[in-house]
């Protein structure tokens, strides 16, 4: 499956920069590349390997020199990347039945062209929408609804009354609509508080392996289109995750907080619960969130703090020891002076 | 299934104010509630909102505001929240048979009243006491026991010599008895420690989704009864729980160590190893813990410390661009003072 | 199956102490040994219970006062008690064929001496090689390849383009090949980045529970020989780690990121994309890093620091309030001292 460098332009709305006729074979990173290659710069770190690649052609941003290489030119290199990546990884085929070895109980309704492989459980009541795959050691509970084109890859589990929309991708092991975290405690012991909410998954969301996104308590816990979820992350119950929004690997949020649009949050973060994010908020890795967050601002650190004062802060603190011995030694100087001024006086 | 308010009051244990013969259709959040229900102030945050309320009566704590509505009032209304709810969330009714794809091993021993999936696996030497309920993808090993009354989720592992007590619940995807992480490292290379012991999970235990509780290298890991696991939680070998503890999402909890009974991680705590946390103690999230802590007593920070002295630390680290600008002007101030008595003395 | 103390000694290179021909049934933990019994002293801090231990022999570094008691002495005993443990562990047996209810697509290759269990699913084109044992609920993907003498535990996922070498041991639901976590951004739009590449797992390495370690984006993550990885860690696409490296649980490393050799990272660190880790690093619990670090250098903090310059920092952190107290001392004794002299000179 070879393509010109002209259709490469072409099909990715990027500037053909050199010789349109170029074969090109496939994408490989810098390193890798051969000949037959376009690559591509992923991050500035890698600019002086760039010159050494053997790739054909270089995705890159104006301006880039790629050392008179053929190129394709684009202000978003990356975009033009993925859609010429895309080109080259024809999606996989599906048989698109249910295959002998599935387990669908009576009430459940699976659309023409979704394929169940073995070894899948779909409960009574659930409904599957056409295209959807569902891959080996999936389970479906009563009721649940999922929109077609997703892909549920192998043991996915999810429960009842969880709605998910069309395109929706589930890596494996995920666990969607798991009982939220709630219990009332009476005399030292903890009586679980029925978790009766759903799940809501808009179009367009992606869920990384082993995520757990909790079912509400009353009401829904509800992810919104576009958002995109790396792998082991916790979403507690009730939890609004606002559209097109990117949570990295083994974020926490607590219960009940909502998130708006666009938000990022950073590997390792964690909400505490009942809080809102403003839309645009990004917030650094590992950092602790225990108060609402002002729209479109960064912030950082554990407690969190506006980015910029945990900058400041930071810098200071790898001083800390020598202000220590600063601060002593202007006691020492002080006390020094004030004996002087005592003798001086007492001469006097 | 409709109640009236004074049926509720009764099976709480609330005390009922106003019209007792209203009839109640569910339990709803303060902003979804409709004319039938009857809703819940969760946190206070949500006060302003009671007021706009559509339900027909308020679970309350006394003295709290509610417009005049009808009420229940409880000095722990959670409490009363949750028996309220339970009694409107009947329980799943399962068939209590081992349903036709189920995989039993040879000497499996499965009680009447127990339901098994299709699709789970459950290994020779393994008993399962009655009402448990076994989903689609659980595997159960070698001589594990498992009591009455529990659910384990789908995809749920339980190892070998895991012993399970009653009334436990197991949310998808955790494994239970995984080997404890133990190595001899010896010219460079880790040789593997054996895991010989087991894990004992003790009745009225809740575990979330993902969690992963390790076998003890010698000896045995201990859940011990009532306490409440939240998802992606990490527990170590020979860790011990102790009663009516909560372990919030994404705690990690090394090798060894032993909690009291009504401790509290919030989440992301991180324990290392062969500690003695005291009964009674709350950790606040991400805090890393590195030593020992005192029974009853709040920690916080990375490393722990006192939660008090954490908070005045936090308060001045805010400062501390400030004062380090405040530090220099006063190196400043002292060198013109020793300067001018340097003139002063040398003009005398 | 009993062993005199001698040859324990034998089989494992320690050094005899005592007498010889003592039967030992067993390995135990110092409270837990009963007098058929040899135990071990794992952690200093147990060396008061070792005197009150009823154990019949005990495994110490020389020097270690053992009360008289038989022993069996090394400079490593950790690893003489991880042969002797071995000794009295034999390896569990399994029927080395594929059984009934296995799931095995057309055209994969399962060599003689592999045990599958139902329920587990081998998709088109893997190929698995001798003694290797695949557990019910788990997933091998296309194309992909396990060596000889491995374990995949219930439910593990391994997708398409996964090699695995021999004797690797991968525990209960973890998902190996998952698809990276890259997404092109375009007028607030997330646009998946196929992820192509593939993931390599050297011999001997040891994946815990429910970890996960995503495919590359172009080429492939590398996991290299002999290193072990704790549970609930989160390895992104295109890292690399180094041979016998140690990743304890709930890390995660974000994307390219490469380690060295013998790494070492603690319990809930957490790393950024495209950093170069040297050999030997070790790195404190909870750390956050943020840039290359120094081969065989140890670095704790969030940000990370070399740890003697974090515990230079933590040492003056807590003295913080004395510090803001002092400094605003001074600053008053400082306004006095000019205001006397403001006196003074007016007084000339």
């Amino acid at each position: 499956m070879e393509k010109t460098l002209r259709e490469l332009a072409e099909l990715s709305g990027g500037e053909l920069e050199g010789d349109g006729s170029i074969n090109i074979k496939g994408v490989s990173g810098i390193r890798e590349a051969g000949p037959g290659d376009i690559t591509f710069l992923a991050n500035p770190k890698y600019l002086k390997e760039l010159h050494a690649t053997k790739a054909a052609a270089v995705i890159a941003a104006p301006g880039v020199d790629v050392g008179g290489r053929a190129a394709i030119r684009a202000k978003n290199p990356y975009f033009v990347f993925a859609k010429i990546l895309t080109a080259f990884s024809p999606a996989k085929k599906y048989p698109g039945v249910v295959m002998a070895g599935a387990q669908i109980e009576p009430g459940a309704e699976i659309a023409d062209g979704v394929t169940v492989f073995p070894g899948a459980y779909i409960r009574g009541g659930a409904r599957i929408a056409g295209n959807t795959v569902i891959y080996p050691g999936v389970f479906v509970g009563e009721g649940s609804v999922i929109g077609s084109g997703c892909i549920l890859y192998p043991n996915v589990v999810v429960r009842d009354k969880v709605i998910i929309g069309d395109r929706v991708t589930i890596h494996g092991g995920s666990v969607i609509g798991g009982d939220g975290f709630g219990y009332a405690t009476e005399d030292g012991r903890h009586y679980k508080i029925p978790q009766i909410g759903g799940v809501v998954i808009e179009d367009d969301v992606e869920i990384g392996s082993n995520v757990t996104i909790d079912r509400g308590a009353l009401g829904d816990t509800v992810i919104k289109r576009g958002t995109k979820i790396d792998n082991l992350v916790m979403i507690a119950h009730n939890v609004v995750v606002g559209e097109d929004s990117i949570l990295v690997a083994q974020v926490g949020i607590s219960g009940s907080t909502e998130l708006g649009h666009h938000v990022v949050l950073a590997g390792q973060v964690g909400l505490v619960g009942h809080l809102h994010i403003g839309d645009g908020v990004k917030v650094g890795a590992q950092s602790g969130v225990m108060n609402d967050l002002e729209p479109w601002e960064a912030y950082t650190g554990s407690p969190a703090l506006p980015h910029r004062e945990f900058l400041k802060i930071q810098a200071v603190m790898r001083r800390l020891p020598e202000m220590r011995k600063q601060l002593n030694e202007i006691t020492k100087k002080l006390e020094r002076l004030e004996k002087e001024k005592e003798t001086e006086k007492e001469g006097e």
